[in-house]
Parts: C-alpha cells; structure tokens; sequence
C-alpha cells in the first residue's frame, strides 16, 4: 500500500506519519515551502522523513505572500502571543492562511494519482477545527468527493482515500499515541517564528507546551522562555 | 462585484474574462507558471488582461515537474498529434494533467478570500469533460462544497461562487460567443508546443481550427502547417 503524507514537520504531522508506516504503508511524504515565515519547520520535516526511513520525499515551492491575508505569509501582522488556549479556540486566528489545507490536499492529490497511491494522510484535529474552517471533517469529506470526481484514478473507481487520524483527538492524546508510535518529538518544530530555539509563546508553542505539561511529560525541544 | 478569473491564455478562459467583465465584474486574473511545456501561454495571458482591462494579474509558479505524469509536464512523454475529434474524444488524453484544476481552483479560492471576491470563473467546457475528469459539472460542484466548508468567507455565508459559463457550451459555440463579446482571438494562444507558430497538430491545436472551420471563420493566428 502506498501513502502519500503531508508532512509539515509538527507533532501532528509526524505522528501522521508513523502512524501511515504503522498502517503497513509505503510512504511518500510531501512538504511545502509556500514562503511561510521561515525555514525551520523544512528542516525538520526532512529530518523526520529520514528518521521514519520514507520512500520518497518532495517539497513543492510556491509564494503565498504575493497575496498575503495571513500572518505566516504578511510580515507585517504581527503573530499573536501569549494566548490562553480559551482565547485560541474562540475565533479563526490571524494565522489562517486561505485556502491552505486545499492548495496542500490538491498537490497531494497529484502526487498519489502519479504514484497510483492508496491513501493520503493528513494531521488535521479537533484542537484545529474550532478555527480552522479547513480542519473539520465535514470539509474532509468535501474533498474526498473531490478526489473521487477530479481524478482519472477517482473516475475508474479507484479513488485515493483521504486519512485524517487525528481528526477526533485532543493534543494531549496525539502525544500518547505518538509515544506508542515511537515519534522522535526532538526532530519536531511547531513554533510559528523562526528563531534557533522556538519562541514559547506563539499559539504553536503554547498548544504544544500545555499539552506536554497536562500529560506530566518534557517537552524535549529547546525553549527560548 | 469583484472576480477571480483562471485564464490560460486560449480560447475558452479568453472568452470567460470576457464574459466575466459583461457580467460586470472588477476582474483578477490568475495564471499558472507549472513548468508547462512553454511559457507562450502566460505571455498570451498577460496579453489578454491588459487588453481587457483587468484590475490585477497574478501568476503563481511551482513545479509540476517534480512527478511529471502528464505529456504536458514531462518532456519525455510525446505529445499526440493529428488525433480526429474523435479519438480526443474516447479518452483521458496523455496531456492530462493529475489534478490541474484542483490545484488551479485552490489557489483560486486563496487569492479569492485575500480580496473577498464573490466569484471564481473557469473556462470548462463540454468537450474538455469528455476526456477530462475535471471538467465535469459534478466535479465543479463538488469544488463549491470545498469552496462553503474550507474558507473562512465560506463560513460566514460568504462562500466565493464558482462561475462555469462554458461548461455546456461546443467549442463553436464558446467562439460565437466570444465574438459577440469581442475577444481578441489574435491575442489568444492553444497550441501545446511552445515554438514561434501554432504546430496546427496537436490536439489543442486541431480542436480550435476545426471550430474555426467549422463557422466559416478563419482563426486569426498564424499556423506552421
């Protein structure tokens, strides 16, 4: 069986990932260099394809800064810090970038459709979908129609099914099954800002900070505060 | 009424802009730099707006190279030449590309939710969806599902609408109308090879001078054979 994962290089995106291997999957994984605000979360995506021993791996590049409407793609809107989780899960943050899951879902499409792939993998969650109008499963199943009808594969009935393990899972419990899974936590990078250590403070980093904490785990990656 | 308009640069999504602008629309252009072939096309396109008067032009790039599966992204794969319209029409042809439209419509739908345009135009047509499974009026409207559940505007009941206004139309028929709408023909470009002229071969080129031919007209651009 062969998958192709969207692998950003976050804890969700690479316990997507071990979990696709743990499935029995041959894994392709796709990474996008979209002109975010920085480099990092590349180098870590690389980092954990090669550590989870991948078939192949790809990073497509495009600049979504020539429209903005985000602060990971406008440098000029300053990324929020300091939010409770209460604050986070209230509205669409500034850091929704339009349209991304389905600009990333397509390129994954096109991918598994020349790779003749079964499955496409990717780490939306319930944490994610209070704000993200691109994380909830109603908009999943949306583009699975899509990947049915759009796609020569899809029209021989042959269609790549769209995964979401994570879609039903609160972090704290994304972390246990990525301790089951094995998930190397120090190659991963969530922090919006791309400093040397992450900032501990964007929303990213105080996600992934409380939910470490709630489990009475370290967080083995370096914090700036 | 602001609008996204997907213009290639040929005859059909020519006619769109054209039909979008007597709809009244403030027009912006969107085109696709995926390492085609050649970059003809997105001179043409660039022809076209200014000609029409668009409000702004974007052209995004990336790489469909990466995994090729198309005879329009892969230099090695021949480019079918001297097919009747029937052939064309028996099959999903080799210059099918995996997923173009959806990837082409995502990033539609971004531009579109940095403007907040009420529209997206695409020049699909009834011969496109014969041998393309993405032409297909099912599959557009299953693209404006993606289009309500994935966006923030979606979810504020302000979904960007899908515009088709080819999509039942012959390829005669999208000419009267482009007529009746003063499309500049000897601006627009087809072929799929990129050399000075028109090859008049490919399939592209033998679906537009049959159509042409077909009304009487003489297509206005110039032909090696």
């Amino acid at each position: 069986m062969k998958a192709v994962i969207l692998l950003s290089g976050g804890l969700d995106s690479s316990t997507v990932l071990y979990q696709a291997k743990a499935d029995g999957c041959d894994c392709y994984t796709l990474s996008f260099d979209y002109q975010q605000r920085h480099r990092r979360e590349l180098v870590a995506a690389a980092a954990i394809g090669s550590a989870a021993g991948v078939a192949g791996h790809q990073v497509v590049r495009f600049d979504l800064t020539q429209w903005g409407g985000s602060a990971l793609t406008d440098l000029t809107i300053a990324l929020p810090s300091d939010r409770s989780l209460t604050e986070m899960a209230q509205s669409i943050p500034i850091t929704y970038v339009p349209a991304r899951n389905t600009i990333f879902l397509s390129f994954a499409l096109a991918y598994a459709e020349t790779l003749a792939a079964d499955r496409v993998y990717i780490g939306v969650n319930s944490l994610d979908y209070s704000g993200y109008p691109d994380c909830r499963p109603e908009y999943i199943a949306a583009m699975q129609t899509v990947f049915r009808l759009g796609t020569q594969q899809g029209v021989e009935g042959q269609a790549t099914q769209i995964v979401a393990p994570l879609i039903q899972l609160k972090k704290t419990e994304i972390i246990q099954l990525g301790d089951r899974l094995g998930v190397p936590w120090e190659k991963t990078w969530s922090c919006y800002s791309g400093e040397a250590v992450a900032c501990g403070v964007c929303d990213a980093c105080r996600l992934r900070l409380a939910a470490f904490a709630e489990l009475g785990q370290v967080d083995p990656i370096a914090y700036a505060t």
